[in-house]
Parts: C-alpha cells; sequence; structure tokens
C-alpha cells in the first residue's frame, strides 16, 4: 500500500479529517516528487496539510522560489514579514474551515492546537512506522544512489590514510569525492589514535595519523535527499595482535549479525548475538551504541539497540554497525547499509570491508 | 574582567553556590583551553559544575579518551552503561552534596532539579550575555583564523564561479580548500538563480549556473572552534541594469551601516538605516532576516534584527549581513565579521567586495 493510502487509512480508522506534516521527512515522503533533494530547504516550510482534495502548505516565515516551482500540484498560503506566526496562521485555517478532528505529527503544535481549539480532538502521531519506515522502489533509487556516493567516500577516505596525514585531510579528500558524486550534504568523520573511542570520530580533525594507530572513518550524506551511512576500520600497519584480534572480532560480529538479519526477527535476538562475539574476549562493555537505525529521508525505523529493538520486516532500510572501541587499544567499527528484500538480504554498500590504505 | 570572574561575581550577587554547564560553548568558554576544537565533542559532555574548587565533568553517557585527556584540571564522574542517566546522576550529587542555590543554562533541566530538589533555589540563566558576549585576545586569535579561511573559501568559490557550474561543484571546491586550510567544520552553501530568495541557498545542489544569474555564497565553518561566516554576491555576466542596481544597493547598505557600528549604538538605528537603503527602490519587504548576530565559540550576542536589537559594545565581535532577494531578479548578500575594537572598528574577513569569477 502506497504512503497515502496508508495514511488515508489511518486518518479513516480515527475519524480524523487532515494530517498535518510538519517534520520535513514526513513532509516529503508524502509529496512524491521525484527528487526529494530539490523539495523544501529545511527550516522554512513550516506544515504540510494532507488528506484534503488538495494538499496545502504553509511555508512559514518564507518560501523559496525553488520550492515553490515544485509545489504546483499544491495550494501556498504564505506567511509574510509582519503577519501572525504560523503557528498562529494555521490554527486561524482550521478553525475558519471548521476542521474537529485533526491529527499532528509535533507535539508541541499539537498542544497549542487543542489550547486554541478546544472542542477539537487534535491527535499527536509522528508516524514514524506508517509513513517512514516501509521502503518502496523510489526510496530504493535514491538510496542506492546514496549506497554508492558513500562508498566512493570511504574508498577515498582509506586511499590516502598512512602515517602523517591528519584527520582533516582524510575528511577533505573524502568529501571532496562525495560532493563531485553528487552528494548535496556530507559530512566525515575519522577517528585515528591508539585509544580511540566511540566519540572520537570527528573530535579532533587536527589529529595526525600514526604507525599502530587503529583508524575508523564514519560518514553520513545525503544524496537525492536520501541518507547513506558507512564506516570501516583498520589499522596503520602491522598492528599488534591483540588490535587484529578487535578488528577481526568486529568483522566477525558483523557477519555473525548479518546472517541474523530477516523480516519477522527481533532485532533484540540480533543485539545479543552481536554483544556474545564481543563478550568472548570481555569487550561486550565497550560496545557503547546502538546496532542499526532506519535510513530514508531521515534517522527512520526500524532501530536495533540495548535499550529498544524493533521486529524487522520486509521493506526495512537499515544500517548496520557493530563497534567496540577499547582504551589504550583502538576502536573499530563496520557498518554498511542493508535492505530487506522480498527474496533476499542486501548489503546496500558494496565495497569490501578491508579497504587497501596508502602504505 | 575574565569570564570565570564575571561568573564568580554573578554567583556571589544571586547567592548561588555552583552553575551547571550544559551549553557547550559555556562549557568550553569556561574551560578556558588553548584550542578549543580539541575540548569535549558535542553531544558526549552532559554538565559542567563551575564555583568549585575544581571543575566537575559529567560526560553524559560516555566521554572520550580525546576529551579526558584534555580534563585534567577537572573531576570526572563517569556515566556508564546501565547507570542511572545521567541527569539523575547529576542530581544524586547536588543532593548529596547539599547544595541549595543552584544556577542552570537549560530551561528544562532547572525544572528537572527543581522537582527532584524542591528545598533548593534554582535559577535559570543562560548566560549569553555574561559569559559569551565579550572576546577577550583568546578568542580573536580564533576569529581571526575562522575570517582567514572563510576569507580562503569564498575567494576559492567564486573563483571558478562560470555559466554551466553547479552549486554542488561550487560548494565543492570552496569547502575544500577550508579543509585544507585547517577548519573542522565547513559548510557552503550557493544560490544562484534569476530568481534568487534567502532560502534558496543550500537549496537546490545541482542547479547550475547560467549567464545573467545573480549568484551569493554564504558559508559556515568552525576553526580552532570559532565561527567563521562570510557571503559575498555578483552577478555572472552583464547583468541588467536592474540586477546591478540591486547588488549596488545592498553593497550601499553595507558600507552605511558599517559606518554606524560603534560601542553604544542602539542596532535597532543600524537596521532602520539599512532598510532605508533598501526602502528608497522598494525592496525593503525583501529584506527577510536578521542583520547580524554575535559571532564566538557558538552563535553569541550581540543580535540585530527586525524584532530585536541589542545596544553595541567594545568586545563584540558579529556578522553584519544585509541582503534582499527580489523574485524574477536576483539575490544578493554581503556579510564581513565584525569587531568592535578598542580604537576601530575592524572587518575581520578581509577579501573585496566584488570578488572575480571564472568569466
Amino acid at each position: 500500500m502506497k504512503r497515502k493510502q496508508r495514511l488515508r487509512a489511518m486518518l479513516d480508522s480515527n475519524e480524523s479529517e487532515i494530517f498535518i506534516a510538519t517534520q520535513r521527512p514526513n513532509q516529503i515522503y508524502l509529496l512524491d516528487h521525484s527528487n526529494p533533494a530539490k523539495v523544501i530547504s529545511r527550516p522554512n516550510c513550516f506544515a504540510i496539510i494532507f488528506g484534503l482534495q488538495k494538499d496545502i502548505v504553509f511555508p512559514g516565515l518564507c518560501i523559496s522560489n525553488a520550492c515553490r516551482d515544485l509545489l504546483n500540484s499544491c495550494t501556498v498560503i504564505e506567511n509574510r514579514m509582519g503577519e501572525k506566526s504560523p503557528n498562529a496562521q494555521l490554527i486561524d485555517f482550521l478553525g475558519g474551515h471548521g476542521y474537529r478532528k485533526i491529527v499532528v505529527d509535533d507535539l508541541s503544535l499539537s498542544e497549542e492546537i487543542k489550547d486554541a481549539m478546544p472542542q477539537s480532538t487534535v491527535i499527536f502521531q509522528d508516524l514514524g512506522r506508517l509513513l517512514r519506515r516501509t521502503k518502496d522502489e523510489r526510496d530504493l533509487i535514491g538510496l542506492r544512489e546514496a549506497a554508492r556516493v558513500a562508498d566512493l567516500g570511504i574508498m577515498t577516505a582509506f586511499s590516502i590514510i598512512k602515517p602523517g596525514i591528519s584527520c582533516a585531510d582524510i575528511a577533505a579528500e573524502g568529501e571532496y569525492a562525495m560532493r563531485k558524486a553528487g552528494a548535496e550534504y556530507v559530512s566525515m568523520a575519522p577517528a585515528v589514535g591508539g585509544g580511540t573511542f566511540y566519540l572520537d570520530s570527528a573530535e579532533d580533525m587536527s589529529r595526525v595519523v600514526a604507525e599502530g594507530d587503529m583508524v575508523f572513518v564514519d560518514l553520513a550524506i545525503n544524496v537525492q535527499g536520501y541518507l547513506g551511512d558507512i564506516t570501516r576500520a583498520g589499522i596503520v600497519g602491522q598492528g599488534t595482535a591483540e588490535q587484529i584480534l578487535l578488528l577481526d572480532t568486529v568483522k566477525k560480529a558483523y557477519s555473525v549479525g548479518l546472517n541474523q538479519i530477516a523480516s519477522g526477527v527481533n532485532g533484540d535476538r540480533i543485539y545479543r548475538e552481536v554483544v556474545k562475539c564481543f563478550s568472548q574476549y570481555g569487550w561486550d562493555e565497550y560496545f557503547v551504541h546502538h546496532l542499526s537505525h532506519g535510513l530514508g529521508l531521515g534517522n527512520d525505523l526500524p532501530v536495533i539497540s540495548g535499550s529498544e529493538s524493533d521486529i524487522l520486516a520486509e521493506g526495512d532500510v537499515l544500517s548496520f554497525e557493530p563497534g567496540i572501541y577499547v582504551p589504550g587499544l583502538g576502536g573499530a567499527r563496520i557498518e554498511n547499509m542493508i535492505h530487506i528484500g522480498n527474496r533476499r538480504i542486501e548489503e546496500l554498500t558494496q565495497c569490501p570491508l578491508n579497504l587497501p590504505m596508502a602504505i
């Protein structure tokens, strides 16, 4: 079922009349444009109402001409300098048209509408599960493109790693390659050192790679509006036996976990399998972050982490990123973008787990 | 008076015992490290308490090794996986040590402490004015460095602008140059077209420059933790008489406004002078954003805008960025970083207002 149909069914089941989308991914998923990167800049589109005969856009303070061209199928209600706030303008619209049953994807806006329209039924729903989780063919085109550019960026970054190069240089080359390949947003976070920690990535861009460092590079990009996300890890030079064990253990955790990914599987089970790989060497306490998050136009569902996990389903696209960071030894993380397809589990990012460095 | 002295005096005047800093710029300003870029990554340092004999750091979920090395003068209280939340841990600490008069820079945390410690006096103060506004010599070193890199980035961007080049290419080259020159964070937002609007910048990176376009490029960077910010505008080719008038009017508004900047002047007066320049041609309705914001480790004070303005003071470093965006004609903005010194008003960014393009 397509997103607008799912939304329509949800509105019907709640006996609600309209849905007000203020979250950018919700807006874009519902606008169904061919290239989400071209639709509506982040801060300036305040609300879009779906569920009427014609979608209505409240652009907030101002809307760009670029956006406007792409909203031909919608009615655009301007909010000009000196007018009421966009929120007040929206509430006037709702009241003026007699809406009484409203679904909103923003908690504080839902409270504001309730206060202003006490006779209305206002339901807050972020709709992550309904709208943002299951990917369609168009989403997959964008996500594959993001994966392609992510592969290029991470390979470029590793290709120049050697003793003496700084994290800033690694990021400069990796980001440049991804920009040139079509990413509209790029951020690369290299972490290097003998005691690299989870949050060392992007911590200190002036840090210089040394022989014997463990290195991991994460990146996040937008391509055609879709998130691309990949991490690779390595050792600069031979490394100690313990560093090699650490890196191999993360790779093993990746492949053990990947083999468990399937529609219908509880993410919690996969999380525990990964922890088991690490606990074999007493390293499970150094696995300090989530294992997966959904990928799409936003940071979508499903999630797999120590505190919450979804049951995986066909159509999910998610990161899969086991990693440990052992003080005094180094850190490693391996991350790919995974699609749970109808017939198979597919790694959208495809570059090798072992990337060659410049040494 | 130095920042810690100002903070001490404020605590004394409130009869408060300690200050809890959760905003990254407040933390870094108070930690007084030689290179703020190396101190504490963004999400992982939850709170720092100042005002005791020894500063205390609550690192939140985890703190990186890189950070830890730089916190030798502080006591670091870990929050490990599976422990209470950092907030609960902080409240336990406050209660356990009998603190009763507390200043916090975060509203929701102050409410949480109040609820948990009803006998305490908890004051919320963001301390923007007290801590973050007046720049010292060390700040100026960082801000000058940020301005130098911003100059380089904007000159690089304009040097390749010609018909046929995309916004993505402009950003790729400009960001690369700034990364290589030492910026630890870069973001460049080119806007091109015949009807460029304020928020067109960064809107569509695939847009391609055409003869007759008006172009403006804004950027934001961090160098040694300090914000760098500059905008330049131009016309691709000859341009129409009206486009030239638009660009000249923005430049004139910039120089008229700059001449008004001085310690003791109400920003509102400067705002009105700038609006007057635009209203001469009926373009004042297209000046839709703030005129100035403070620059430092964060988006500091003072602010000059249509709805609020500070009185300028010696030691301020601020952006100054008049711009108008006329549908069907084009947009232009000129922005420099300005320092209100003891003897003179100094433009920290120094590249020419007219930057040569590749045509």
